[in-house]
């Protein structure tokens, strides 16, 4: 079973309270262009992140806009930085750590929100059906590139009426693998069964 | 079969000659702590690496001095600095690309010699023997940890008789795997033969 690789760079979901701080109030994100999760987009809009040891810039923002803020982020983003955060499900922002966010009209500190995504993979429930597989399974996932094969293990199956079939990786991991966007995985085996982390529920 | 793991963050090895022109004439390295490569340290001394995108600080000098400058990075170090390395085997450094170094008493601007390791085990002829793996061999090696389990393929066998029995990974591959210095990874596959890298002679 093929599956079509997306690598997540550093990026940050912001609330609208959040964008007004940093871009002026009544500022609404421009879309850039949309991901291949329905109506997720990049923005064009980008921010500054400030942590104990470092900084980076241009952090991509995506849309639209969330309840809380979330920023994702891969362990060398973290390293440069100077911040530690958990292996994550976006959206399970409990005990996670912040730092400051700088946009072109004022800088908000966030108090929480920073996390590195646990590796999953996008599918509809068409999809799981066809390939077998159910909301919040474990499932491990093999890459053939040049000098970098590997398989992941612990990829957390997720499943949404509005995703679409794809593997989201981090830099970190689509490094260590030689992959890029548009390269494809392979489901080699399902692992165990587990708790379906967007909804806490047992999956069927 | 269990193997220590040694992660390498970005660090370069430098000529004398160029150590002298960043440091001043004469200068030489001051061991921070020794490697357990034998006689093999890293220094106290850092440099700033300057690419056409960004800038790192802070990246530790290896000691001692190697005939030919080379500068290790991570796929994500990189990303930062706007270059695109090849995979390589330490000593590989035909078609490289270069970047700019700063010291306290001077910049040198190389001409080649950045790369990213190919990922390796490194083990002395007893070791070898003993576990079965020959130079240029290349095997999977499996690591367990907590969220980001992992197999990593292609990890190329290198043998010296100053070579302690260690998988060295770089800093995108132990993210990636949510492994660091002193965890332990299990060697599962043999491959297949391929040249010795560190010889280009066929393996035995």
């Amino acid at each position: 079973m093929k599956v079509p690789i997306a690598v997540s760079a550093r990026h940050a979901h912001l609330s609208s309270s959040t964008i007004q701080k940093l871009f002026g109030e009544g500022y609404e994100l421009r879309v850039r262009n949309w991901l291949s999760q329905t109506g997720q987009f990049s923005a064009e809009e980008t921010v500054s992140l400030t942590g104990p040891r470092g900084r980076l810039d241009n952090v991509r923002l995506m849309g639209p806009p969330r309840e809380r803020d979330q920023v994702e982020l891969s362990r060398s983003d973290e390293c440069l930085l100077g911040i530690s955060a958990p292996l994550r499900v976006s959206g399970d922002l409990s005990q996670t750590p912040g730092l400051q966010v700088e946009g072109p009209a004022g800088t908000v500190t966030l108090q929480s929100g920073v996390m590195t995504a646990q590796r999953h993979i996008h599918m509809s429930p068409a999809e799981g059906r066809r390939i077998g597989l159910h909301a919040g399974q474990v499932v491990s996932v093999k890459v053939d590139s040049n000098g970098r094969d590997l398989i992941f293990g612990d990829v957390v199956v997720r499943i949404a009426p509005d995703f679409r079939l794809e593997l989201h990786l981090d830099t970190d991991e689509a490094n260590a693998a030689g992959v890029t966007n548009g390269d494809y995985a392979e489901i080699v085996t399902n692992d165990r069964p587990t708790t379906d982390p967007s909804t806490g529920q047992s999956a069927p």
